[in-house]
C-alpha cells in the first residue's frame, strides 16, 4: 500500500503509521478483499478504521458518548437546536462497495460474512453505482441478529436501518438531514427521526420520548446537532438498561460486571433528574432488582435441572458458504458458538446457533455442587 | 532477628524467608514494638502474619471461605456435626501481649492504635499474665467502630467479641469449645454459639438461624467443625448482603463494583436453594433493587444539594495520643479521613471522623454538571 497517501488521508505522519503497524494495526486477509484495521484508536484515527488493499480507506464510526444527567449535558454540548433520532439495539455496521463488491464492516473493522450477505440483500447496488465512495453507517436489528437478537423491531428476520452516511477516504459524516434525504432517495430504511427541539426544552421532550420508547421495549435516542457541528450523544430508557442487566445476570459469570455498574448508575441519575415520586422509585428499584435476581435464578434453576447455560439464535442464509464463513468469523472474534446442521427452506437455509457461555455454565455447576465462591 | 528460628516456626526455608523479605514482607517500625508483616500469603504463611522484634510470631487469621449453596457444601466439607456461631460485622483483630504490653493487630498485621486502646480497656491483663502466649482472635463491633460502624450490637460504643484463640509461634487455632471455655473463664464476650447439628439437618437449621439474624440486621453465621479438624466456612443473610450493597452504591464510584457481583450472586443461590415462592422472590428483588437505587439516589440528591459525599463516624478515646496515632494509622492504611478537634467528655475525648470518598464525590458533581460517563 502507498504509505504516504494513506498516512496523509489518515492525518498522521508516515513514520507514525509505520510505528502503528507493529502495534495496533492488524491485517485481515479474509474474507476478500484483504485489509488492515485499527484495533484501537490512535493519533486521532478511530478504532475500526480500515484500509483496503485497493487503497480505499473507511474511517471507524466515532464512539457516541453518554450523559447521565441530560438537561445540563444538552445545555453544555449543543449550540441551538437538537435533533432526536431513535437509537436502535443491534450491531453497528458500515456498508460500502469495494472494487464493485458490497461488504459490511463490523465496528472493529472486520468484514462480517453474514452482515455482508444481509447487506447485499437489502442495499440496492445502484446506490454504490451512483455514489462509489459512499459509506452507509447503520444498525442491523431483529430476531435473526446473531450478536443482539431483538423482537421489538418491525421485522421477523433482520433489517438494516441507516443512521449516518460517510465517504471513503474522508473523515467525518454527513449528519441527520443528508442521511434521511439519501435514505428517501434510494428507498432505504433509516432510524426514526423523532423531532427537533430548541435546547432549552429538549430535555423535557426527550424524557417523554424515552419513556414511550421504553414502554415499547426500545433502546433510546441519539441526539444530533442538525448542523452536524458537534458530535452526537446518546441516552437510553430504563427498560433497555434493565434488559441489558437481565442479560448480564443470566450469564452472570461471563458478562455481569462488564456493564452492570454503568447501567445502574444511569438508573440513579435518571430517577433524580426526573424527580420521580417514591412510588416511581419503588417501581424502578423493583425493575432493577428483578432484572438482576430473576434472570440469575433462571440460570441457576436451569443448571440444577441439568440443562446447559447457552444462548440460542436462529439465522437464515441464502448461501451455505455464508454460514461456514460466519462460523469462522465468530471464532476469530472470540465467540464460541456451535452451528446446527443447515435446514433448507424456501429462500435458502435456516441455521440454529448455540453460543456457549462456559464460565457461567461451569461456575454455576460448581457452586451447586457446594464449591466455595 | 534469628532468621533460622523464624523460618523454622513459619515452616519455610531460611533462603525462602530471605527471598520474601525483598518482596512481600514489610517492616513496621510504628507504633512500638517494631515488627515485620506478611502483606500477602506466601508459601503457606497467611497474609497478616507478624514477627515482632522480640521474636514473637503471630500467624495471620486464616481466610474463611464461603459456599453459595449451603447443603451440598456442608455435606462435602464436614465429617459429622456442625457447630454454628454468629458471624459479626466489624473488624477482625488479634489481641495479644508483647513484652508485657497488650496490642491489637489488624487483619493485615498492623498495630491499630485505636483498637489497641479499646483492647486494653476490655481485655483484662490477667489473661496474658496467666497465658503469655495467648492470641485472642475476635471481632470489634459497634457504632464507634471507625472501619465498620454498626448499630445492631448491644453496645453504644465499641465492644470486643472473641471468636477463636491461638498461640504465639504456633500455627492453627484452638476451635469452638476451647474458645468459649476461655471466654467464660476470663469473663470475655464471645460470638454467640447458636447450636450444634448433625450435618444432614444442619442446612435447614441454619436457614432458620440466618433468617432470624437477618431480621435483626445481623450478618450471618460461621460454621465450624466441633473437633476443629476442618476449616470454618461462612454464610450470610440477605439483609447483610443488601446492606453491604447499599453502602457500595452510596459510594458507587469508590466501592460499588468491588463486592457487588459476589453479593447479588449469593442472593440468587440463596433464593434457589430455599425454593422461595414467587412472592418471596419479588420481595428479595425489591430489597436488592432498593439497596442499589435508593442509596445511589440519596448520594446524587445530597450532592445536588451542595453537600459533600463523606462517611461520618464518632469515636471516643481515653488518651489524646491515641487519636493522633489513629489518624496516622488510617493515613498509612490508605484511608483519607479528617479528624474534628477532640471534645473532652467524662472518660476522655469524643472525636468526629470524616472519611472522604473522593471518587464518588467528584464523579457525581461532574455528572450533575452534564459531563459524560
Amino acid at each position: 500500500m502507498n504509505l504516504a497517501r494513506v498516512a496523509q488521508i489518515l492525518g498522521i505522519t508516515e513514520s507514525r503509521l509505520q510505528g502503528l503497524q507493529e502495534t495496533i494495526i492488524r491485517e485481515s486477509a479474509w474474507p476478500e478483499p484483504r485489509l488492515i484495521r485499527f484495533e484501537k484508536e490512535a493519533s486521532g484515527v478511530e478504532a475500526g478504521t480500515v484500509v483496503f488493499e485497493n487503497g480505499d480507506i473507511v474511517f471507524g464510526y466515532p464512539k457516541i458518548r453518554r450523559p447521565l444527567f441530560l438537561a445540563p449535558a444538552i445545555e453544555r454540548h449543543f449550540s441551538g437546536a437538537v435533533a432526536v433520532e431513535e437509537k436502535m439495539n443491534g450491531h453497528n455496521v458500515r456498508v460500502l462497495s469495494v472494487s464493485g463488491e458490497t461488504v459490511a464492516l463490523t465496528r472493529g473493522g472486520f468484514i462480517c460474512p453474514y452482515s455482508t450477505e444481509v447487506a447485499r440483500r437489502l442495499v440496492p447496488e445502484e446506490i454504490f453505482e451512483k455514489n462509489p465512495n459512499l459509506v452507509l453507517c447503520g444498525e442491523m436489528v431483529g430476531p435473526e441478529n446473531p450478536y443482539v437478537a431483538k423482537e421489538v423491531y418491525p421485522t421477523d428476520s433482520i433489517d438494516f436501518y441507516l443512521f449516518d452516511v460517510a465517504e471513503k477516504n474522508r473523515k467525518g459524516t454527513a449528519g441527520v438531514h443528508k442521511t434521511h434525504e439519501l435514505a428517501e432517495q434510494f428507498g432505504l430504511k433509516a432510524t426514526a427521526f423523532l423531532g427537533q427541539f430548541q435546547k432549552d426544552i429538549a430535555a423535557e421532550k426527550i424524557r417523554h420520548i424515552v419513556l414511550r420508547l421504553g414502554r415499547q421495549g426500545r433502546e433510546g435516542v441519539v441526539l444530533k446537532d442538525p448542523e452536524n457541528q458537534v458530535s452526537p450523544i446518546k441516552y437510553t430508557s430504563s427498560a433497555t438498561n434493565c434488559s441489558d442487566i437481565a442479560v448480564g445476570f443470566k450469564y452472570y459469570n461471563d458478562y455481569a460486571t462488564d456493564f452492570f455498574l454503568s447501567r445502574v448508575v444511569r438508573e440513579g441519575f435518571q430517577s433524580v433528574e426526573w424527580n420521580e415520586s417514591e412510588e416511581e422509585r419503588g417501581e424502578r428499584a423493583q425493575r432493577i432488582g428483578e432484572s438482576i435476581l430473576f434472570s440469575m435464578i433462571e440460570t441457576i434453576e436451569k443448571k440444577r435441572a441439568g440443562e446447559n447455560i447457552v444462548q440460542r439464535v436462529i439465522i437464515h442464509v441464502r448461501n451455505l458458504q455464508t454460514a461456514r464463513d460466519f462460523e469462522y468469523h465468530l471464532r476469530r472474534s472470540g465467540i464460541r458458538a456451535l452451528f446446527d446442521p443447515p435446514m433448507p427452506d424456501d429462500e435458502g437455509y435456516q441455521i440454529g446457533i448455540t453460543k456457549l457461555v462456559m464460565s457461567t455454565n461451569d461456575k454455576t455447576q460448581a457452586l451447586l455442587d457446594g464449591e466455595m465462591w
